[in-house]
């Protein structure tokens, strides 16, 4: 089985810009699990000739070939019947998925319409994939040392498809796959990592060191293949060693996680309890903690105080204190930890407050002062950001949860 | 001037499913506002070879090639270089790029090293485009009735650069341009838009009207061109008020906004304030009020009272009240109302308090109660969503923004 893979993605919402192509994402961060390698995305719109075109393309240069999208009930759903062409293969009606189809809307209590029973035609010797969220199956195609596999667009119907079907097929064929290992950066910029990394990365093939950074992170991947008798585990295991003795604490993960599930864990291993008071961020540190599946065990509640007056009406913060220093002080800050502290009864909290545009008068941009309280501990720091609005409140979000992390391990950030 | 465009990102990260291809989806939706149509996108990693076919391709299919990515300064920094030869024009230095780099570092306090100047060649007689977000400028080259536009990967250079120069050059040069507008429903599922639009729709050509839903919201596509002497914009407004005349209030916007804008627009207008008491959604309502920019004129606090105790806590629910009707009801989510407006002292607030799972114990999850509170009005309601823990917080605040904005408006919502 060759190794190549392209995702075409085919719908007109994507060339609209309607929707980002998340399916491809999704489906190219599973991919490695079983040893595959996503060469290439390619969108098309819901036009035969040129999705006719893409394919013959992608078949051209890859071998194993996935799309996304086109196989609902209606007039532009083309895919099945262009793959169908361009493989010389007939459509025919699976009773099976006819039948599933009907019992689907007879379950939901809607009306079928004739178009639905399109949904049960596929190339003919395809192997058929429930959906189990909607009434578009999918199918796997081979022939001809190619295989092609078709997905529904929707990604609440594709995910669960992929996850049940997808994988395992490709698990039972796999040979060698590649290991990859991804650790996370916090505190230091791309360009910085970069350059401490240099000599490691420098002439290396086998593992490979690549960098990316996004929101305030840097992630570092480092994948191997077995080679000479070492397997791609040990190869990948070795060099984050030397990586980790370069960049030492900074590193916050070797599992790939956000640093508010990193943060969560720390938490939830201590048994403390979380609040924040947010003024800037207006909530995103509070968004974040809680869209963790149990949250709930570790996070009590936020105070988003994002009016002057609402940081003395919520928690208390002493009104003379910010006319004193300014609502963007530290001062400020750690009154605003204290106070939510405080009325919540958490063993850890931090707050946020700082400019982050845009300019309405002759504030300074980008200042934020974050502070942070942890058992036996307190912290407060004042940052001066760059960028535009939402670049200003990641960036906040990112270090006051840096801040807890340290404060938890009692590390002391390097400044 | 050819019309087809064709959209090619250079980076390992997007085929690692790192992050998804958000500049193909902000370029997709701006172009149409110069007239012209995205019929492509493509991915490739930072691969010579492969990057070389993909352009040749695009090339041979498209008019415009706008790449995004493989602008900086690394050693896998290629696009520039790949561009160039396929087009058989030499890379040559651009001074006054060169120090606008040096300029940058020096104004950031960071150290440059020699190869941040690889960012200041470009493939000659380039029209250039200054990044003020970065470092890496991008560049236009018109050759042999081909247009290739090279834009920086990151979304924070990108965005600005497009915004400013492509928009621009693509005016001044443009024909007769498609006009859309986009109709947006927020509380009826598509296929019920759909259904109701289905006379419409039906063999309907010029103007083509597409729907697509997202989070809740329903987007209505209306895309027209001139025809037989009747302006696009007639066309589309004549097709948009059949749709009106159908949906309803269900419509809560004909500019393409997202309804925390809308909301935000109708508190300002009305000159009133807003608070909120959040649970299950954990300051997702909040994050996305406060993302607007100028969200200070109407948004004062939240209080997320994740925890039960929380409530009591920071909005002084009653305690009692909670064990006697249940943390999820429709008397609890009212004493929240109540207290986050009472405590904050604003015009309007709105509470939510659900089950976002995952099940911990026998729960029912979905069930989520929104409480709304406006001059001379209160509304509370239960909901049962469906979906997983981010689908249940996601449709909880768009329907309590949905309330919100039918409470402003006085009206009744239609069950």
């Amino acid at each position: 089985m060759g190794k190549k893979v392209e995702i075409l993605s085919v719908g007109t919402e994507l060339l609209m810009g309607q929707i980002a192509n998340t399916n491809a994402q999704y489906i190219s961060q599973r991919l490695p699990e079983v040893g595959l390698g996503v060469f290439y995305h390619s969108v098309v719109g819901d036009n035969p000739e040129r999705l006719t075109e893409c394919l013959h393309h992608a078949l051209s240069r890859s071998d194993i070939v996935i799309t996304t999208g086109g196989l609902g009930p209606t007039q532009d759903d083309l895919t099945k019947q262009v793959v169908a062409e361009a493989l010389g293969l007939k459509l025919v009606l699976d009773q099976r998925s006819a039948e599933a189809i009907k019992n689907y809307f007879a379950a939901t209590g809607r009306t079928m319409v004739e178009s639905n029973l399109r949904q049960a035609y596929f190339p003919e010797n395809s192997m058929i994939l429930d959906n189990e969220e909607g009434t578009a199956p999918g199918c796997i195609i081979q022939k001809d040392g190619k295989i092609v596999i078709l997905l529904p667009g929707p990604p609440k119907e594709l995910i669960p498809m992929f996850h049940k079907h997808i994988l395992k097929f490709f698990k039972e064929r796999s040979e060698a796959p590649l290991t990859s290992k991804f650790l996370r950066v916090v505190g230091i910029g791309e360009s910085l990592v970069e350059k401490k990394l240099l000599s490691l990365v420098d002439g290396q093939i086998n593992p490979t060191i690549a960098t990316y950074a996004k929101d305030g992170i840097v992630t570092i991947r480092v994948t191997a293949h077995d080679e000479g008798g070492i397997p791609a585990s040990l190869l990948v295991s070795d060099t984050c060693g030397k990586i980790s003795s370069i960049l030492g604490d900074a590193i916050y993960t070797d599992e790939n996680e956000d640093l508010e599930y990193t943060v969560w864990k720390l938490l939830k291993q201590n048994r403390l309890t979380f609040s924040c008071a947010e003024s800037c961020t207006g909530g995103m540190l509070s968004e974040l903690m809680t869209a963790v599946p149990g949250a709930s065990q570790v996070f009590k509640c936020a105070a988003v105080t994002y009016s002057t007056d609402s940081k003395t009406e919520l928690i208390g913060v002493d009104a003379a204190l910010i006319e004193q220093y300014g609502v963007v002080s530290k001062e400020t800050a750690l009154a605003m930890v204290k106070g939510i502290a405080q009325r919540s009864g958490t063993d850890v909290a931090v707050s946020i407050t700082g400019y982050a545009g845009p300019r309405t008068g002759n504030e300074p941009v980008g200042k934020v002062c974050i502070g942070v309280v942890a058992p036996g501990s307190q912290n407060v720091k004042e940052f001066h950001f760059t960028g535009n609005r939402d670049r200003i409140r990641v960036l906040s979000v990112v270090n006051a949860l840096d801040m807890v992390r340290r404060a938890i391990l009692h590390i002391e950030s390097g400044e």
